[in-house]
C-alpha cells in the first residue's frame, strides 16, 4: 500500500567483498516496500580505520551521494565513523544517515550505559571523540577494542572468541547495559553475545536502515539551518569532480 | 514478504478522542507488514499535563502494557512525557517505546540545536528534567510552551497561530535548527511549520513507530541490566491489580 | 522558644516493620522542637526495588501527601528512589523532599566523588538515571550494590560484611571521598563503615529531616514554577481516590 | 532533649556593623538547642568583592576556624563567595560550611533552573567558576546583578527597586524557578520577591546553619580524603600566625 | 642562540590572495628564531565555508602535511574549521596545529565565557560542533556570525561595522568576556573591538603559531595513541597520491 | 628583531632551592628574545601540596604579582595549583600564568584523554575540584599520585621508580594518551616517560612561558570583564601590605 521507499546503501571503501553481506544484513531490516542498493567506492581507501582513511573516502563519498539525490530517497554510509557525513548532510536534500550516530541514538532507549565494541584500540579516541559531536557522550561509558583490522574480521572464529573476552570486561568492568558493533562488518556477532552476556546488542546496519525509512515517511531530512547546502565556488580537483 | 509487526498503541489518558487520529498518523510511518492497534485506558486521568497526570496513568500502562505482551511484539506510551515508560521496561520482555525518547533520539541526527514545543508553560521544566535522564539534554537549547491546555489542541486555528509565534521565538532567540512537537495532539502542526521557518519538524508518533519496528525486526529490547524484570513481590492495589 | 515544625515521615511500602526505626533515626537528627510522625502505605509494594515497584507506590503515596498537608508542615517520602516524588511536589503546597535528593544534596560539600551504596545489582543503573535529573551526577563517580534483597538487610551481620567487601572497591577502584547510603534501611552501617575507610557516610533520613526543616523555617516550598500545582480534571481510580 | 550545638559563624570582613543581623537571620532557622557566635576579622577587607577580597580574608579566616575548632561543632563563613573555605575544610576537623555551597545545595531540590541574584556585575563570572568546581553548574541557569556595592546594600529602598527589575529579567528571559540571594547582606528581600514572582527565594544564611546542623547531629564532617590535613611544615607571615 | 624552528602554514585554499597577510600576522607572534613559510593549495576549494568545502581541501592538506613532515618542524593549518586536522595528525610525526583549536584553548585562560564572532551563519552550529569534540564547549556560550562570505571579507569598513553590532550583542545578550576571531581573514579587526568592548579579541594565527612553538621546544607532538600513525593500505586517488 | 618580553616567574614557596632548576627549565622554551626572571617568596609556606598552603602563599603572590607589574610584561605563578591565580589576574593588568592551567590547555590539542601525574594522593581531588573550575575537565581522565611529598622529589630514582609504576596504571586502566606532569618540581621526568609509554608528556612550565609569550606578543592579558580590577578599600594585615 505504502509507496515504495528507495535507499542507497554506500560502503565507503573500494574492497567489493562486503557488499553481500551488507545488503543481506540491511535487507532484514528493511520494510518490504524498501528497495536497498549497495555500491562500494570505485576510488579511496580499502577499509576505514582511522581519519586518515575517512579523508580519502571523503570525495568519493560525496560524490555517490550526490548521485544518489536524483534516484534515491535516502542514503546511508556504511561506516561506524560516519565518514564525511557531515559534509554529505550538506550537499544533498536527501536524508544522509551514518552508521555510527544511528547505531548510537538507537541504542539510547535500551538502556543507560553504552558501550562501543571497536576493530582496533587505535580507533578508540576517535570514537570518543566523534561521540561528543555526536551528542550521545553522556550515554557512553566504554569503547574497547578487538584488536583484529577491518579486513580480517573475516576470520570469524578468532573474532568471535576475542569478542566474548573483551565484551566480558566492558560488563564486569566498565558496566555496560547495551553493546553496540562499532564496525559495519561485524554483523553476526550479535547473537551469540546477546546469549552470553544478556544484553541487547545493535547492529548499526538495521539501525540506519530504520531511521532512513523514518526519516523518508515523515518527510524529513537533515536541518538546513545545521547542515547549510554548500554555496557554489570554484572547487578544483584533478579529475574534475568539482 | 517479511513476516508481520503487531504494534499496541497505548494513549495514556481515559478521552478517547484520540484514538482514530492517533492511528492515522502511526500508519502514515509503518511498514506495511506492520499491524497497528491503539487503546486508551479505562481508567486514569483525561489528560496529562503534569508528574501528578503521569502517576495516575501509571498502573493502567502498566497493566495495558503486560497486556500487551503475550499478543504484541512491541508496545508504544503515546504520551510525550514517558509515563510509566521506565517501569514498563522492566515489567515485559517486548520492547517499550516512549513518544518522548523517540522523538528526541530521532531528531538527533537531524540538527545540533533541538527544540521542544510544549503545550503548557508549567510542563517545561519537567520536559528539561526528563531530557537529562533521557541523555538528550546535550543538543537540547529550547523548550517553549503553546499555552494552550491538551484538550483544547483541538482549536486548530488558535494552535496554528500560536505556533507560529512560539516558534519564531525558538529559532529567533534560541538558535533551534529542528523542532519537535512535544505532545502526541499535536500531529498536524508539522507541514506548515517546517515551510515557514524551514527546519525539519519531528512528530514523535512516527519515530515511536518506527524505533518499534527496529526493535522487533532486530531482535532487540531494553536492557535488562537496565530495566530488570521486578521481582514478584506483595504489590497490593484496591481493585487487585497486583 | 521556636515553634514547633510537624513533619510526616511516609514509608512508601506496606511492610510495617520499618516505622519504629525510621522514627528513631529520623528523631537522632531533629531539632527538639520537631515532631515526626512516621507511616506506612496502606496498599502498594511490601518493598521498593524498581520502578515498577515505585509505580506500585504512587497513588498512595500522593493520597498520603495530599492528607499531611493539612496537618504537617512538610513531608518526607522516605525511600532512597524518590518515588512519585516529582508528582508530590506538585500536589501539594507544603514541601515534599525525598530522601534520595536529600542524601545527594547534603554530600556534596563534604567531598568530591561521591559513592551511592545501592542494595541490589539491579538498582545501580535506575540511581544513575535519576541523578542525572536530579542534577547530582557531576559529583557521583560510583554505585555498587550489596546485592541483598531490601526485606533481608535486617540480617546485619551478612549486611556488614558484605558492605566492607563493597566499600572497599568503591574507595580503591572508583576513589569516592563520600559515602552515601543508598537506601533508608541501612541506617546502622555508619559508624564501622566510617571508622574502616575513613570518610564521611551519609544517611539519607538525617539529611532529609534537615533539608525538611530548613525549609520550614525558611517559609520555603518548592517552587511551583518547576512543580506547578496541577489542574482540577478528571482522573479516575478504581476506589474514588480521584 | 537534645544536645546543644555550637556554631561559630564568621563574618570575614572588618566591617564590624552586619553582626547583629547575621545573628538575627541565622538564629531565625536554628533548632532551639543550637548557640550561634559572630565575629567578623580583625583584620582582612572591609568587604569581599572579587577573588582578590577572598585572599586578603583568607589568613583570618583560617585563624578564625582553627580558633573555633576547640569550642564549637561547626564553623559557617558567612560569605556568598565561600573564601577560604576548601582550605579551612581541610584545616580542622570540625564541619566547615560556606554560604554559598550551602545556599546551592539547598536550591536544588526545589526546582530546576536556579538563578542567582549577586551584587556586581564583576562578581558574576567569579560565580559561575565557583559552581563548577562546586558541581552546582548542572542546575545554573542565570547569574545576573544589582550592581549596587555591597556596602551600600543599606540603601534598602534601592536595592528593592533595583532587585525587582533584576529578577524580571532572570523569570522572563532565563527562565529561573529559584532565586538564590547572592550575598549575605540582601536578607530582607525574600519575601518581597517571593510574593512578586511566585518563586522560592532561598536566604544563604539559613541553609548552612541548618546544614551545619545537620553535619553535627549526623556526626558527620568534611572527607578528610577530600579535604587531608595539611602535614606540619613551616609556613611563614610576619605576625606569626604559622 | 636557540636552534631556529621552521613553521609551515597551510593556507587550504586555492586563493592566493591571502598568503602575504597570513605571513606578516603569523610573524607578529613568532620567536625571532622561527621561520614561517607560507603556501595555498594548489587544488581545493577557493574558500572555507561548510564541511563539504573541508572534504575538498582534505587530501590537498594531508599531501601538503607530509610534504612538510621532512623539512619543516611544525606545521598550521590555516583554517579556523580545522580541516583535516585529525587525519593530518595521525598522518605525520611533526606537531600539526589548527586555527580553531589553537584560539580556543589559549582563549581558556583569559576569560570564563567565550564567544567565537563567525563569519556566516551557515557555520556556526559546525562551531558548535567541533567546540564540543574539541572540548573546549564548557566554557563557549556564543557563537554569532558577520553573515559576510569569507571572500568579501576584504571590505574592511563593512566588516568593521558589522562586527561592532554583532559582538555588541555577544556582549550584552550572551555575557561574553573573551571575543576569538572565528576565521582566519578576520586578522585586523582586533584592535578596535577590544578599544570598543573591553575585553580580550584572540586573534587565531598568533594562538597557532606559539602553540607550534611550544611544542618544537618541548619536543612534544600529538599523542600516537590519539592519532594513531595510518597503517598502509591501498588507497588510490585518481591521480595517485595514494 | 623582535623587541624582548620580560617575564616574572613566581616560585610561591620560601625554598630557594628550586629557583635555578625553573630558570633553566623556562629558558628551554623561551623565545631568544625573552627575559626570565625567577623568585621565590620571603613569607609563606616551604612548598604547596594543599589548599591550605596556597592560603598561606596568597598575599605574598600578589605582593609579588603587583611588584612585576612595573617592569615586568607577564607573570607566571610556578605551581600546578595555580594558587591566588584568579586574585593576580585581577589585581594587574599584565598577563598572569599558571602552571596548572597552561598546562593543561597546552595539553588540549595533544591528545583526548589527558591524565595528571599529582606529588600526593592527598591531593587529586584538588586537582579535579581545579579542573572543573578551569573548563578542562572534558578531557581530563586520570589523576594519580606518585605519594611522594614535593620536598623529596629530588630524591630522583625513588621518584622515577614510582613515576613508571603509577603511569603504566594510568595507561593500562584509565586509557590516557597524553601525559601532564602534575609539579613544577618534576622537570626531568618527560624523556623517559615518552619513551616508555609512547605519550607526549607535557611539563607544565615550557606551557607557561610559550603561553605568555603569546599573550605579551599578541597585546592580550586576562579579561577585565572576568577578572575585574579590585577596587579600592581598606584591606588590613598586620604588615602594612594593604
Amino acid at each position: 500500500m505504502s509507496t515504495s521507499i528507495r535507499i542507497k546503501v554506500i560502503v565507503p571503501v573500494t574492497f567489493p567483498g562486503w557488499d553481500d553481506d551488507v545488503k543481506r544484513v540491511c535487507r532484514s531490516a528493511a520494510d518490504s516496500a524498501t528497495r536497498i542498493e549497495v555500491m562500494h567506492l570505485a576510488r579511496g581507501p580499502a577499509s576505514i580505520e582511522s581519519m586518515f582513511d575517512e579523508e580519502w573516502a571523503a570525495l568519493p563519498i560525496l560524490q555517490a551521494v550526490a548521485g544518489a539525490e536524483q534516484d534515491y530517497d535516502a542514503a546511508i554510509i556504511y561506516c561506524f565513523g560516519n565518514p564525511a557525513l557531515e559534509a554529505a548532510k550538506e550537499a544533498v536534500s536527501i536524508p544522509v544517515v551514518g552508521l555510527g550516530e544511528a547505531a548510537q541514538v538507537a541504542a539510547m532507549p535500551l538502556g543507560d550505559r553504552l558501550g562501543v565494541l571497536a576493530t582496533l584500540s587505535s580507533t578508540t579516541t576517535r570514537h570518543w571523540r566523534k561521540a561528543r559531536a555526536l551528542g550521545t557522550a553522556a550515554k557512553l561509558v566504554s569503547v574497547r577494542a578487538l584488536d583484529i583490522p577491518v579486513l580480517d574480521l573475516v576470520d570469524r572464529g578468532r573474532v568471535r572468541e576475542r569478542a566474548q573476552a573483551v565484551v566480558q570486561q566492558m560488563v564486569m568492568e566498565d558496566g555496560i547495559d547495551v553493546l553496540i558493533l562499532g564496525c559495519g562488518s561485524m554483523v553476526d556477532l550479535g547473537p551469540e553475545l546477546e546469549l552470553t552476556f544478556d544484553l541487547p546488542v545493535v547492529v548499526p546496519a538495521l539501525a540506519a536502515v530504520k531511521l532512513a525509512e523514518l526519516y523518508v515517511r515523515a518527510g524529513l531530512t537533515q536541518s538546513k539551518r545545521a547542515y547549510p547546502l554548500p554555496g557554489k565556488k570554484e572547487r578544483t580537483d584533478t579529475d574534475g569532480l568539482g
